[in-house]
């Protein structure tokens, strides 16, 4: 039923946005299969073909990397996030994988309360149906200007 | 029938968002159960567990009271909200009540023409079902900065 | 059905705004129905009941002009839109029409990598069922500004 696996789409999508903007990093790497990449990639290499992602990482163990360098290197201030997500759209691929594109846009907020609109782009997505589960993430920003965009997931 | 509360509870959020958007505000104690809670927060007091709220409103009356002096003091430069609500998250609290937790960003415009990112954080909310009103919606702002932030309600 | 009927608007919704963003211009005629009115206003003159529009395209033939023209004047810098659209409200007019509002905001990124909010307001529509195309799209921008904003239809 169409209705429903929007909705299921938008939830995970929903989900995930909130575990990041409560600072509940170690939940990200269980937002993806055990093998699920998640790539950051500028519009502009995507554009022209360039497989050159500004992040990438491969399976659930490099994720959870990510989040213990995060917590213990400590050397980017301190600021929190806020994810607006629009436009989703689903596609059925098979019987247990659809693919999603969604726009994005990330509020940062530093600890002096300075609030900067940080990045927009789209997300395109493959999830495993069933449990709900990326099976591939691209951050593809509109930006190429990256300055301290690494410091937290997008 | 999930999908449906779903709607119910993104509907309501959009009718909210219009109210305010479009200055009728004599409609924005409406939204709210006769003894409904409004109240906004920063996400460091939050954090904090500090109960110091930025604005507190108890019930209908006290809502209009505020709408009445908003309409009268008329101390601040005209000026024009429109709010962006995302990744609404729902969950049945008991037969007659549910939470949803949401993203927004305000995008504010004064009569000049300068649009800015006025705020942005998250609504975490209590509806009532059937009837359709907030029984407390808690606007917990990203960034302390509140210059003139009680102008409009969020 | 309700819930069915809303999904349909915002799927059409973010059709719209990927192709917009994806710059698949030559497709944004395709959205609107043979004699579709396609219309910007600011939220200054929609109030005062002022009948100037920003922009007035009326047709597809005049909507495909518009593409031809901006993609052979070439006259403005590179540049990129992310739109976000939320706080979709729908209501039927008949069985073959229906009225929806929504809220909008784009994001504009030049070839330096420079982001700004470059326009924010409501999308006012009406719908022909069935073939889910625009019979009329008026973007009411929040902001009388203007500079480039006629270089990408919004």
């Amino acid at each position: 039923m169409k209705v429903e696996l929007q909705r299921k789409i938008e939830d995970l999508h929903a989900r995930y946005a909130h575990a990041l903007d409560d600072d509940r990093l170690e939940e990200w790497p269980g937002f993806f299969t055990e093998n699920g990449v998640y790539r950051i990639a500028t519009a502009e290499n995507e554009a022209r073909g360039l497989p050159l992602p500004v992040v990438y990482c491969e399976g659930r163990a490099m994720l959870r990397d990510r989040v213990q360098s995060l917590r213990h290197a400590n050397i980017y201030e301190p600021q929190r996030y806020r994810h607006i997500v629009s436009s989703v759209l689903v596609q059925r691929i098979n019987d247990s994988l659809v693919s999603s594109k969604a726009n994005f846009l990330v509020v940062r907020t530093m600890e002096n309360g300075e609030s900067t609109l940080f990045a927009s782009g789209r997300y395109v997505d493959r999830i495993l149906l069933g449990e709900m589960l990326y099976e591939e993430r691209v951050v593809i920003c509109d930006s190429r200007r990256f300055d301290t965009l690494l410091a937290i997931p997008l």
